[in-house]
């Protein structure tokens, strides 16, 4: 059983600020996050072929598999920046460093926002400076700086032994407006070396981060790091990685509900299929699907669109007569066509959140769950409607 | 130079008829086509796992290549009823054939609408009755019948010697509401035999209809279907292809232009691929993202998004700094950076209906164009606001 608490709190030797500094209209727009001893760290980062300059950079420090800091900035991602971005998130990374004693090597840089624009580099210098009086156990200011379009700040704890896990993230945001863009920085007083925590990562985002998807948009500036300071010495490694994927877990399911525009979760389990690579890839075509998300978003009892959703996965082994499907438990598929039910009940189950869809293809042994949102105005406004400024 | 024909007219020895039987409320929902002898036919149908009974149906008839009618109706689409929809489908034929004098094997039957019902035999049975004495060679009463939420008939007609090619088609449209679902029939009076029209049909929606893409959602309805009676004697096979590849490319855009709540066609051509295969991956991913869909919509100058879209094709070969890319002929990003432009001049730009952007990718010969339209509040309305009944 895994053990979140609450309120969520930094583990041990893990301090955080978060600051206004003008990149945003009123709002938290900038944050550091600092350990007093260099961590052992492993990371994701977007595949995307136009990584940001945070990611190339991300990239390098990544492979010596050690952190200290992490400085987040919004409005503007560093994107298609060229040499010169990449020399702006270096400087960027010489003054977080400065400001908490922390080697530059060993700060990650994150930026999200606009692509192709320089970073306001005095802002940013202005904006740090100091701030490394301000770093607290507190994370709220901080996971603020973060936030773009997020209605709300997130964090998470986890507690394993005597070790915490925490992670701070960020969703489904516009600023200027942009693209959906997944932040989530995990830090932990656990005593793990980069390898086991990168083993560990990546087998918690498999099923979480990895069967995310807001908008089918992947970002050039995603990434999810975790860092670990030893302070709280050795824990079970069976038991880290339940917290983890728990963590990971939740996180993603707090990134998803606050999707642009969204007003539910949705969470689609397929088994039955040939094997999860197809399990993954069917969860994935349905809840990516737009007519499924105005289904969940206007509670509209139009199953036929998972049948639908399912049968486009056209490459994957799916045997029509034995496909079954339930919404919130209620049998609305079975064996390929519409089950027996209520209209007036299915409505009434899809206007809950979160929206459950289970699918069963009853051809193999792999599952998998992916988690999404419906699709809105909300979604259109905010990311059509907006003048970039 | 292919020559379109306004207004369009059917070929010879081709007629149609459409009428208001009671399926949707005050417009025509039936549609029937028929050729006074049988035609050489070929057709390509929807590869969702969930094919339709009409689609079941379309497969045992194109084998022999041959068909004479075609007997369309709006509202229920007759996909996921088993072998009681199958039934109801080859009744169906068999009373369209009374109408005309036509061989029920040479009857092609397509249903749009709600999923998981059985059609209103009834209803059908009463609606066909003398429809054949109302068969005439005006294609706009039978092109309206086929229509969905569609807001206009679609017709067109190109000349190839002296024969003429004639496609009626449907798009976008919701009944109840439904998918996204497109049907297009097109008859010729040219002689040409089934494997020649296979293979003229084939490449003709290789660059159209196969490239089209309104919301992603594979209907379990589609079907692109050819008939030629042969009337007009033998054409130029280069020309007949000809106008036949531009008879699908302008009823793609039809089709595009007037999808679910879109208030603007899509174009986007993608050049330097590494191949033709790549180039179709990376033209879909751009004219199928969300964010690039928004950005068109709101005339938004967020011209990073097209990077984006292009780099989330992590599969394909993309070189960052050889990407070039164009909004409406004006160059919007240069070796993989924002290139220098004025926002004010690129939102007028994408004021514009069509929106066409062009992409070089710069490491090979491959070529494609996608064809899609923008993301509205009024695909929202349509998929989610409406109550099925």
């Amino acid at each position: 059983m895994v053990r979140f608490i609450d309120p969520p709190v930094l583990p041990r030797g893990f301090q955080a600020a978060g600051r206004h500094i003008g990149l945003k209209e009123g709002e938290n727009d900038l944050a550091l996050f600092h350990s007093r001893r260099p961590c052992e760290a492993a990371g994701l980062l977007t595949r995307n072929h136009f990584p940001g300059a945070p990611i190339i950079l991300a990239r390098e420090r990544l492979v010596e598999g050690r952190l200290q800091s992490v400085v987040v900035n919004a409005k503007v991602s560093n994107v298609a920046t060229g040499e010169a971005g990449l020399e702006d998130a270096r400087t960027m990374a010489r003054w977080a460093g400065g400001e908490g004693g922390v080697d530059p090597g060993l700060v990650l840089v994150a930026s999200t926002g606009v692509i192709g624009r320089r970073l306001p580099m005095e802002l940013i210098q202005g904006g740090l400076k100091g701030m490394g009086d301000e770093l607290d156990v507190d994370p709220w200011a901080a996971a603020r700086g973060i936030m773009t379009t997020d209605t709300h700040p997130k964090v998470l704890t986890v507690q394993v032994g005597d070790a915490r896990i925490t992670a701070v993230g960020k969703g489904a945001g516009m600023v200027a407006p942009n693209m959906a863009t997944m932040l989530v920085f995990i830090f932990t007083d656990a005593e793990l070396p980069a390898e086991a925590l990168d083993r560990a990562l990546r087998r918690a985002c498999r099923d979480s981060f990895q069967l995310l998807s807001i908008d089918t948009d992947t970002s050039t500036s995603d990434m999810v790091v975790i860092m670990a300071n030893g302070e709280a010495g050795p824990v079970d490694g069976d038991r880290f990685q339940e917290g983890l994927d728990s963590l990971c877990m939740r996180m993603a399911e707090l990134v998803a509900r606050d999707g642009e525009g969204a007003t539910k979760l949705l969470r689609v389990a397929v088994e039955g299929a040939l094997d999860r690579p197809e399990a993954r890839r069917v969860a994935r075509s349905v809840v990516e699907s737009p007519l499924v998300k105005t289904m969940a978003y206007g509670a509209d009892p139009n199953v036929g669109r998972i049948l639908m959703a399912v049968g486009k996965c056209v490459d994957c082994r799916i045997v029509p007569e034995a496909v079954d499907a339930w919404i919130q438990g209620q049998k609305v598929i079975e064996g390929g066509v519409r089950a027996d039910f209520q209209e007036e009940e299915v409505r009434s189950l899809l206007s809950g959140d979160p929206v459950e869809m289970r699918i069963s293809l009853g051809t193999g042994p792999g599952r998998a769950t992916a988690l999404g949102c419906d699709l809105t105005e909300g979604y259109i406004e905010e990311n059509a409607a907006y003048a970039s400024s």
